[in-house]
Formats: structure tokens, C-alpha cells, sequence
């Protein structure tokens, strides 16, 4: 059997967001984001046509919904995002990588 | 937006193992496991109609497959179990609790 570890493979530079497809079907993805001080650009929003469950498995992300409400994430901390809620991750943890496990269906 | 914490919630005694669904939908189910020194009773074998993906979230495992493969898991650690690949789980941590994500699809 073939065993990878999801916190293995990270560059030490993270010029940009880095997003990972670890399994897809034709019914979901799961895919692994490392983040690095990231933000979603000025005044951009996410509004995806899927659902997303998002899982925090290291790091820290403050995430703003549509509407005002603003979300702040830490290690272990999962949501999940019905597709069309427009959202942004406002900021990622400056001082080590954050990373992701979301599940897109 | 309701978030929660995949790390929390876990009672201080684990005389069974514990299995919660995180997430259900008609095509898959995300769920938590918790194993605190649990293995697969003697003799028995898992041979699942789903798939599994399964990460170790914390602690550490080791898994027997069909035919005498063995593999350690430690905290990262992840493998995709096709349908019908028979397997057990022979020992968990026995000094921490297990904590598993995995996704049945």
C-alpha cells in the first residue's frame, strides 16, 4: 500500500498558494492547500459552484463571509461551506505555512 | 458559520473504539475514529463494499493487509483503501488516543 503524509513535501519558499489534488472522483476531490500569509486578493470573493468542508490542519486563517461574519480558524478547526456562500480568507498565519484539507462535492 | 474542532470533544476514557460522521452525503461520509489501544479482534478482517481514505490525524497504528503487508501509521500518514481489500488494524497507540479521518466513498 502507498503511504503518504500530508504534512511532507512543503517547500520552504511558499511564493504562492499551493493547491494539491491528493484523490478525485467524479463525486468529490480532496485536496491539500498550503498557504504562507496568504489572503484572497483585494475585494475578490470566493463563490464556488460546490460545497466545501474545510479542515485546518495546521496553522491559522481569518475567513470573511459574504454578509459580515468573520471566522477565525486554528489547527483541528473545520467548516463547512455551502456552494455560492461567498466568502475570502482575509489573512494566513505570516510565520509558518497553513495547511489545508478540503474536500470539494 | 459553524465551526468546529476535530481535536475536541474527546472523552478521557475510550473503552470502545468511537466512530462519528462528520459529514454525510449519498455519495460519501467523512468520519472521526477514535482508538486508544484498539486493534480488530483477533481473527477478523475488514473487507469494506467502500473505498476508504484515511489520514492519521494523531498517534499511531499499524495495519495488516491481505497476503501480509504490513504498515506503520504515524501522525500524517495516509493510504486509500480500495473496496474489498482486506485488512485490520493490529495495533493502536496504547500510551495516546488515535484520532482518524477518513472518507468512505
Amino acid at each position: 500500500m502507498d503511504i503518504m503524509n500530508i504534512f511532507s513535501g512543503i517547500q520552504e519558499q511558499v511564493p504562492d498558494e499551493i493547491l494539491e489534488t491528493i484523490l478525485k472522483t467524479d463525486k468529490f476531490k480532496i485536496e491539500r492547500i498550503i498557504s504562507y500569509g496568504h489572503a484572497t486578493a483585494e475585494g475578490e470573493w470566493y463563490d464556488q459552484d460546490k460545497n466545501e468542508w474545510v479542515l485546518v490542519l495546521k496553522g491559522n486563517a481569518g475567513l470573511l463571509f459574504e454578509g459580515g461574519e468573520t471566522v477565525i480558524m486554528k489547527t483541528g478547526d473545520y467548516v463547512n461551506i455551502p456552494a455560492h456562500r461567498k466568502h475570502r480568507v482575509e489573512w494566513t498565519d505570516p510565520e509558518e505555512e497553513t495547511i489545508w484539507l478540503a474536500v470539494h462535492y
